[in-house]
């Protein structure tokens, strides 16, 4: 894929040519009304409303080349702005980037990257609509992605009430696991250390949740108890995890972390970036979640069995 | 505004923390249904339909911290962003950034760049909805501009007919002279200087250029020809650039032309950033746009005075 052949660097072909290349042969979603091409992309948005998250993701702090293929981090950059829309209640429709990269990156690896955003795009039904392609020291990759709420009320995270329970869909501690494989340099463990580079949001499962009447809900991005966080700030509430509830995510990553020498609890409660979502809901969930605590009343905090948890809680950007 | 405490960096402070900084106390327009704050946010989109573009722009390759002011960096971040959506003869709504910093980088300077993006944005008459905030190892800002068409048809660059009139609204060559003034320190010429540090798009020009039956249009970002050269491949036309109807704009550089030792056309023709906006028209164009030139039959180019440029055409990222 790589080439040493400069004429076939970013620089070599030119920034247009490149462009060009990115969006050849691309099928639209029928929501993009006119795509990349001109100053900017239109998009359908009939439901009167558009729901819009961004994210920035670095070269070495949030990704690294010589673990990710560019395949697999444009799959990362798409699911982690596609999530922030599933916990809105919402479905993505399209996704704009600016990919900014050095002039002798081989213009194979941008097209990789594109091809590895379009097919994350596609699991959820959205597209490519518009883009930029700048000069950078090292690699960065901003996406924003857009969706629609097909007449749904937004969920955010304000709205959990005392008395509601807890419930999460997709798995926790996955990509910590895998990342802390990958630090560490422990070789096995593939579905866990593949985790870490493409995680696997659990598209449509937002808009189950939001249909089910969820009175709260966010991406667990930061780590469970991080993100419980936001929401018990929010919502002005507290919630109880119980780890009772939670022993097949701490069962699916306990090996990996007595191998790596920590507590599995501290990836499955701690850890971020595997974008499962989690929300509060006065009745049942729909099918697939599970049950993991509940909405208590009081200062707003996270609590794990009834106590204060003592290890880490979560990601902050400049740690 | 710089510390040299380092509690008062974004390490220091902590991404939460610096980010309810920058979100505090900030009036959103009315398109904005659900602020910062949440997984994403939600806008209104009564047209129903979207505009939405992106922008990168990088520390060294687009803007120099010796040079603007973080204030300065943030209005042009915006501008052009905004001037994009113009472009397409829409009304910016609201704007989602990503900010990537060093976490030595003090706290104040990222809120003096959000209070310069909230200066331009009002300006649109639009708000900041969202964003993130990242580690970096320089400046790097994505800014994704939202619009809305309020019923209009898009103008797009591809309608230009032969036959129409080509004309401008908004400044040429400015923020060229001002680059090459910085670049080569010389003194005074304030103005000039800094159009290069904060542009001045022409905000309400494109929607008032669609009322007037626009049939193609897009912002100087490249420079002119090489924007026309966009519009005349978009369009399948020749666009023949009138040099005589530029006298204004050359006058405008002509000194500082002479102190740096280049033509001014170079600037006039080839220098991109100002963000003009040109179009074409079957008839008159709106009050205050200028005619300099018009569409003839042809295999795609555009010329000057009837004949090719040697000039340089203008900006690719990776020159």
């Amino acid at each position: 894929m790589a080439t040493d052949d400069a004429a076939e660097t970013l620089a070599g072909v030119g920034e247009f040519a490149v462009i060009d290349r990115l969006v050849a042969d691309r099928d639209q979603p029928s929501a993009v009304a006119l795509g990349p091409g001109d100053d900017a992309a239109v998009l359908y948005t009939p439901d009167g409303k558009t729901v819009v998250s961004t994210d920035m993701l670095v070269a070495h702090r949030h990704f690294r080349l010589d673990w990710s293929t560019p395949h697999d981090i444009g799959r990362k950059a798409i699911a982690q702005n596609a999530a922030d829309i599933e916990a809105m209640g919402a479905r993505a429709t399209a996704f704009v980037v600016a990919f900014g990269a050095p002039a002798d990156t081989p213009a194979a690896q941008a097209l990789e990257l594109a091809d590895g955003m379009w097919h994350e795009a596609k699991l959820c039904g959205a597209g490519i609509a518009g883009g930029d392609l700048v000069s950078a020291p090292q690699w960065v990759i901003s996406v924003t992605a857009l969706g629609d709420l097909d007449g749904r009320r937004p969920v955010t995270r304000a709205g959990a009430q005392v008395g509601d329970i807890v419930a999460v869909v997709g798995t926790l501690g996955r990509s910590m696991a895998g990342y802390a494989l990958w630090h560490n340099d422990i070789d096995g463990f593939n579905e866990l250390r593949r985790r870490h580079l493409v995680p696997k949001p659990p598209y449509g499962q937002g808009r189950a949740a939001a249909d089910a009447g969820a009175t709260a809900m966010t991406d667990v991005s930061d780590g469970l108890l991080a993100d419980l966080g936001h929401i018990a700030a929010a919502s002005g509430v507290v919630i109880d995890v119980s780890t009772d509830t939670l022993g097949g995510d701490r069962d699916a990553v306990d090996a990996a972390a007595a191998a790596v020498g920590v507590d599995p609890w501290e990836w499955v409660l701690g850890g971020g970036e595997d974008h499962a979502l989690v929300a509060a809901f006065a009745a049942a969930p729909p099918e697939g979640w599970r049950v993991i605590g509940r909405v208590l009343e009081g200062a707003p905090q996270v609590l794990v069995d009834g106590a204060q948890w003592r290890g880490d809680t979560g990601w902050q950007s400049f740690d």
